[in-house]
């Protein structure tokens, strides 16, 4: 699809008062664009301003209530249960991962779970969080019910994405994945491209592989049964029970330990329910923190040092592509598609936010001339 | 290969008695016995008595030293790192975990990082550890490097075990695997049987797929480059790079903060150098307990209930194996291969055990006559 390359600093002013329209503070707007910022900065494009459509859509549903406050119902001085009261996911989030934090640095470990959510973006985002004060963070978030158990051919689990952050020279060790072989981002494409999906991402309405990217959407939207893979795919030759045991354990600690929705029980009857966790861990119980993060530098450099599979130049650790896309985006701005474009305009439009503003005229003419690759 | 079926308390009786007679305690002996043991009861073989002259050629070669003592080097309310003087991992990884169990009932989590130990057996023993405690138990550990991350040829990563255990009805969620695809004894298995491995399931000395078990096992030995998948596989399109992440977080939470050795420099010259972790949190920091089990037990019984794949008549949640397994064994006896028994009765030889009291002169016609299928 076409695309086009915008400034950060244009989008996130755009975004900010998006959301402000909306009905949000200026603090709360600020967290929220922040949060899908980081998605499109780290070139994780799916859980940026393309997400933007469904934040729209789930506030003017009335299933994101914009008023409402997390509430810690279940506390200890180093663990918190917080009901979300069917609040914004990004606000939830930000208020669960520093509650985490102050209970770590007082305590050494603070550990939130969260129930009552909606969707909270890229769980890297809270990860980081918790980094960038020299603690490990790790978050995790249940969702739709859209990956289907080993032998099963109903959705029963959401992508269940875990979140990793502990700080390292010359860059902190970020891993962000979903416990599932691919998001349902990834059928979209294929889908867009017209192009079958390898054989072990999904199942059809019985429960066999399933290349169809196609089927595979419309069953998940249909709730006809199949849908996407744990990872390790259909078979347990590939190890599909250990992603699916790995979702397990993202339910348990999200949605078992909140007194909230599995995934199964998330987004039914316009009622999001999702859950999340949060972990801080203030290293310095171990040890000496500097001694540790060194430890841990040394490590990720001997495998980016050691022997590269023939034709390959790079070993990468997680966390260095987000380095790389960030000064790529913050230099060339962040990729846009035309159909994201369009949302955005409708979403301005709604809360009353000047479009053409932010992106001028010329944004305007994208539409009518996708080949058009315009910086703003 | 030909197996016998023996009876698990001769087993444990021997157990018990070949440990006594390498110099350990009574105590001692019947910790590691009961470790070995589980693996057998849940019918991971591969961690049982198979693994006996593992230790046998350990302990003969001062690799494991029978003295040695887990010493804590530093410790919190919740958290402690042991230094295990090279014992034997099984004590190590039993007071590890007994030591997270006492910090979780005291002070709600108990995160206790173990460096310098050896091969401590199924992750999964010291999870249900804790789980029988009523808590939530997590264990692991880092092991020698058979493991390739993503685009390397090298093997830099162990297959680095997650073990988690919750209490449920009618059975705890019992969830132990490898973060690699397979674990050694899948290519052994392979390799034995004459036949090629699945193609994602490991790489050769240039770190291209390999269906050649015997090769990559080969490869392994000699550190000639190549060996096993990181769950996911050997690309990024099945999600190499998220089994490479999990194997990693595994490396942080065992060699990373306890100070210990990365995988890659496991098992050198003669040094284990084994790191674990184990993690022990009481559900109450959360709310009631038996609330908190009975929304996990409505959850499992959910996604067994749910509708299977075509030609498929069950959906296991993790831990109803080993439950079946355990029926079994427990009544007809566990599995022992002919080279087991082989290296069972050199293993008796050795310490001054006698072989025959446990098994008999029957147990020795097996290794004449492979088909016969002798109970003990």
């Amino acid at each position: 699809m076409a695309h086009v390359k915008i400034r950060v600093d244009s989008m996130k002013s755009f975004c900010n008062e998006v959301f402000t329209k909306f009905g949000f503070t200026k603090d709360e707007s600020a967290i929220i664009t922040d949060v899908l910022m980081l998605s499109d900065i780290y070139g994780i494009e799916s859980h940026g301003v393309q997400r933007l459509v469904r934040y729209h859509k789930g506030i003017e549903s009335g299933m994101i209530k914009i008023d409402a406050k997390p509430e810690i119902v279940h506390e200890t001085p180093i663990s918190a249960v917080i009901d979300g009261h069917e609040g914004m996911g990004q606000l939830i989030g930000h208020f669960g991962m520093e509650l985490a934090i102050k209970k770590a640095k007082e305590s050494g470990i603070g550990f939130v779970t969260v129930r009552e959510s909606n969707h909270f973006g890229i769980a890297g985002y809270y990860a980081e969080m918790a980094c960038k004060e020299g603690l490990i963070g790790i978050s995790a978030t249940n969702s739709e019910a859209i990956v289907v158990p080993t032998y099963g051919k109903k959705a029963m689990l959401g992508t269940n994405p875990v979140a990793f952050c502990m700080p390292a020279e010359p860059y902190p060790f970020f891993f962000d994945a979903a416990t599932s072989i691919v998001t349902r981002g990834k059928f979209e494409m294929y889908n867009k491209a017209e192009e079958p999906v390898p054989r072990m991402w999904g199942t059809d309405e019985n429960g066999h592989p399933c290349t169809d990217a196609g089927r595979v959407l419309r069953n998940i939207k249909e709730k006809a049964g199949g849908g996407i893979s744990p990872l390790g795919g259909v078979d347990e030759v590939y190890g599909s029970h250990k992603g699916y045991g790995n979702a397990m354990m993202v339910e348990i600690f999200t949605a078992i330990l909140s007194g909230g929705l599995t995934s199964n029980h998330n987004l039914i009857n316009n009622h999001g329910g999702t859950c999340h966790f949060f972990m801080a861990i203030d290293p310095s119980i171990f040890g000496d923190p500097k001694e540790l993060e060194h430890h841990l530098s040394v490590f990720l450099n001997e495998i980016r040092e050691s022997p590269k599979r023939e034709g390959k130049s790079r070993i990468y650790t997680h966390g260095e592509k987000e380095v790389i896309a960030t000064e790529d985006r913050m230099k060339n701005g962040i990729d846009v598609d035309v159909k994201t474009l369009e949302e955005m305009k409708d979403c301005a439009d709604y809360v009353g936010v000047d479009y053409y503003k932010y992106f001028g005229y010329l944004g305007f003419n994208i539409f009518y001339n996708p080949e058009n690759h315009t910086q703003y």
